[in-house]
C-alpha cells in the first residue's frame, strides 16, 4: 500500500536498528482516512473468504479490525490483555511474549462470541516476532474456528513473526514490509 | 440514537441495580455498523465546534473515535492506561480511579500531539463515576488545549459522573442515558 509506505517514511521515528515508532499515525495519535483506507486494503484481500468476525488484540489494531469489519460487514472482537471486573470468566486463552512490555501477558476471549463454523479474519498493526498473531491463531484453535488469514498494516520482515505464520500455511497480508533498517533508513521489501 | 437504545434493550444484560455489560456489541464483540453511526451522530452534534481532535482513552472508545475522527477529518489520540516501552517519556498525564479493575491508574498523553490551539472532542463508551472523562480534560487542561465538548455512548444517570462533566461547563452529548435500572429492566431519561 503506497500511501502506507509514504506516510512511514515520512513521519515514523527509527530508533537502533530494529524499532519504528509509528505514534504519530498508527498507535497511539492515528490518521483514521488511513486506516479506513487499510481496513479497504484488507477487505478486498479477504472479500472470498466468507468472514465471519474479525479478531484483534487490544490496543493498536482496534481502529484497523473496526474499518475492516465495516468494509467486510461482520463484528469484530478485540481479544483483552488485562483482566477486568467486566470480562466473564469463561474464556478461551493464550499466553504471549510481549517484547514492548518484557513480559508474558494472558490474551482472553470470552467463549460467547467466537465458536465453531467462524472464519476469521486476525488483523493487528505490527508483526514483528509474532506472538499477538500465534495468540490469536490459538485462541481460534481453541474455539474450533477456522483462522482465514491475517492481516497486519506493518511487517518487520527482519523479525521471525511472519515466516512463523505462513510456515504454518496461514495466509498473511502484510501492507507494509520492512525488510531491513540501515544508518537509520527504512528498506522496503 | 434510538438504534442504539434499542439494541442495549434487546442485547445488554443487566447485573444487579448498576450493572449493564455490553460485551456483544460494544466493548469486547463490536458492532462496527453501530459504532460508525454513532460516530455519524457526534460528528454531526460537534461539526460547528471546529474540532481539530478526537480523544479518547483505551480500550473501549477506540472504534467510536475512530468513526467520529474520520466523520470530521481530523487525527484520533487514545490515552493509554498501561506503561509500554514504545510511549515517549515526555507526556501529559492525569490519575483516575477506575471501577472496573478497583485501583488507581495513570493514563498519559504524549506531548509531541496534544497541544495549545488544539480544539478537542473528547469521547468514550461509557460514562458513570466520570472519571475517564474527568481524566482526559484534565489532560487537555495540561496541553492548554480547549475541550469543546465530551460524546459518550451510554450515560448512567444514576451515577455522578454526567453531573460532574455538566457542572464544569463542559458540553456532553450521550446518546442513551440510563436513568434507573429497575428489576433488571433498563429505564432510559
Amino acid at each position: 500500500m503506497d500511501l502506507l509506505k509514504e506516510r512511514i517514511l515520512r513521519d515514523a521515528r527509527v530508533i537502533g536498528d530494529d524499532i519504528v515508532k509509528v505514534g504519530s499515525f498508527v498507535n497511539h495519535m492515528v490518521d483514521p482516512v488511513l486506516m479506513s483506507l487499510a481496513g479497504k486494503e484488507f477487505a478486498r484481500a479477504f472479500r472470498g473468504e466468507g468472514i465471519t468476525k474479525v479478531l484483534t488484540v487490544e490496543t493498536s489494531g482496534i481502529a484497523i479490525a473496526s474499518f475492516v469489519a465495516l468494509e467486510l460487514g461482520v463484528p469484530f472482537i478485540f481479544a483483552k490483555k488485562y483482566s477486568a471486573r467486566n470480562l466473564d470468566s469463561d474464556v478461551y486463552e493464550a499466553e504471549i511474549f510481549s517484547y514492548t512490555k518484557n513480559s508474558g501477558i494472558i490474551i482472553r476471549v470470552s467463549k460467547d462470541y467466537l465458536s465453531r463454523g467462524d472464519k476469521v479474519l486476525i488483523i493487528d498493526d505490527f508483526l514483528a516476532n509474532g506472538q499477538a498473531l500465534l495468540g490469536l491463531i490459538k485462541i481460534c484453535t481453541l474455539a474450533g474456528a477456522k483462522v482465514s488469514g491475517c492481516g497486519v498494516l506493518i511487517e518487520k520482515a527482519f523479525q521471525p513473526g511472519g515466516e512463523f505464520i505462513r510456515s504454518r500455511g496461514v495466509r498473511l497480508e502484510s501492507l507494509a514490509i520492512i525488510s531491513s533498517i540501515k544508518n537509520g533508513d527504512i528498506i522496503f521489501k
